[in-house]
């Protein structure tokens, strides 16, 4: 077994991994498949230096086995397969206070704050693990993280059947969000500048618009004769886009805020009074977006092996990180673990 | 009786008023009070020339009573104390047909974009008036419009008893905003500039904080055990207070959108994101929100008549338009249109 260990210069160095034996309420998995996530390339970036304590193994979006359990650990038996919601919460913060332990003050999230699941051995709470059916596919589970998002999204967003549902940005969690709205019973329209993840678009159902290429605004309006669309996702955070989007919803439509926009950006406030919009702002998930996640998983019903463009062993993260940025051809990257 | 015409040239002409006999479905009311509004200033400041058909008769914080009624019109007789609600929509648009007329995509705002208050005699359709118990107090009736403004942000703010609840903006609508969700059992701080406006939210009642002189944030936190408020609602259209507003707000906090922001101004979507946050927009009012603040002035359990800063007779309204905008000691002016 391996370990992939981020150095503070960014540099990856491969080692034989330690496996870290759990303690009380604590599970140990033998890692299968772990996800690339934009995060691990805004890590890899240097954009989340103050968070990290190098050298790291970092890595969220995983799947595995259980190979051994600490003390005091219910519902859970060595050789489940499992997935992990990478959240720790403090417990003791106003926000767990008041049930949203999820976007806890002094959360830490596994994989950024703490270790991650580039290894093939990784020991973790056992509140974070969610047990997966036993005949799951271990590849399509490591898609369960970021599909949990998207249920988050969609279940913020109050997406409902029959509503029109434009999502900005066609990258993978674009699309998530546009398989589950559809899964929900919404109409989807993605706009997307990428001509492959316009074409993915495609084939997976949606109907799709480049902004550069055509007025946005007036083809979602044909598409709802002038209202507008229910809900806008968010997702790409342009600067365009954001500026855009308010134009896109109709009278109390709602606007999802899903991307990470790390410095103010002007947005038309006059439309969000004029039609009364609602912006609802989504970070991560809650429990029962992972079991919906699960679920769906579960049921076959979404193509989801048509994201997973690319999937390399773990000896070849470095390239991976190095290189996905600059690939928008490429959407979901999994990493081999077990290797 | 008199009529106050807005020329295109921002004077105003005081004319005999002509009443106009009201046509089926329509209702003719003598004038009694109106208030100025900061519309109206933007309206005389030429904001809104697109609008407004010159001359015109602008105006829309009225009371009043009925001296006509057309054919057809039920539930209001002749010496009836009224106010109206000043919303005229189209019915067929998107919004109309969703049930938001109040937002209507082709409303016609009386007193913006068709013949308002400050004259002594009104004609408007029937279904624009509200009736007023037997006793009301006319003057205070004026200030129905913008308090059932308050009501609306308040509803769809859905403050609670026991909320921390701030105010940015202590102007006529802040404050009307700020009395409402004190007496919604709210726990409410006002931030304002001002000193004679803040001297007056004291007098109110309400938790004060000038933003440049103190650290808001910190004032918050330490009223909410380092929560964060409840629901913030931003009056002012400061950008200074739009960029901080987003830091006021506790975990799944509600931001209610208030102001007329006329141009993109920048928005700290990172903590929209962070903290899960909600934007409401809210603008003007359903029929429900006059329901309440009539009931409210019934009641006089708010201390209204501290925001009645001066009363002028129409002839006067010219003044009046040209000094408010320049005296943010005012609070709400008055013009008797009786006279």
């Amino acid at each position: 077994m391996k370990a992939a260990l981020l150095e503070a210069d960014k540099s990856i160095r491969i080692e034989p991994c330690q496996p870290v034996a759990p303690g009380s309420g604590q599970a140990r998995i033998e890692v299968a498949w772990c996800g690339v996530c934009g995060t691990d390339l805004h890590i890899y970036a240097g954009h989340m230096d103050k968070r990290v304590n190098f050298p790291e193994v970092i890595g969220h979006e995983m799947s595995g086995t259980i190979a051994e359990l600490g003390e005091g650990v219910d519902g859970l038996a060595v050789g489940d397969p499992v997935v992990v919601r990478p959240l720790d919460p403090c417990n003791e913060c106003a926000a767990c206070k008041s049930g949203n332990s999820h976007i806890c003050y002094n959360l830490n999230f596994i994989g950024i704050d703490s270790a991650g699941a580039f290894q093939g051995s990784f020991t973790v709470p056992a509140h974070t693990v969610h047990k997966l059916p036993k005949d799951t596919d271990l590849k399509l589970a490591a898609l369960i993280e970021p599909l949990a998002v998207a249920c988050h999204d969609n279940r913020l967003g109050e997406v409902q059947a029959g509503e029109t549902t434009v999502v900005i940005g066609g990258g993978p969690i674009g699309l998530l969000i546009a398989m589950v709205a559809q899964d929900r019973g919404a109409d989807v329209i993605v706009l997307e500048l990428n001509k492959s993840r316009l074409k993915l678009a495609e084939e997976l159902g949606f109907k799709t618009v480049d902004p550069t290429a055509a007025d946005a605004k007036a083809f979602i309006e044909a598409q709802t004769n002038g209202a507008g669309a229910d809900v806008v996702f968010e997702v790409s955070g342009a600067k365009p886009a954001i500026a855009s989007m308010t134009d896109y919803a109709k009278a109390r439509g709602r606007i999802v805020i899903v991307a990470i926009v790390p410095e103010p950006v002007p947005v038309n406030l006059f439309q969000v009074f004029w039609r009364e919009l609602k912006f609802i702002g989504t970070r991560v998930y809650e429990p029962q977006d992972f079991e919906k996640a699960i679920e769906l998983v579960a049921s076959g019903k979404l193509a989801l092996d048509k994201l997973i463009t690319a999937q390399k062993p773990l000896d070849e993260l470095s390239e991976a990180l190095s290189t996905l940025g600059k690939s928008p051809d490429q959407v979901k990257v999994v990493i081999d673990c077990a290797v």
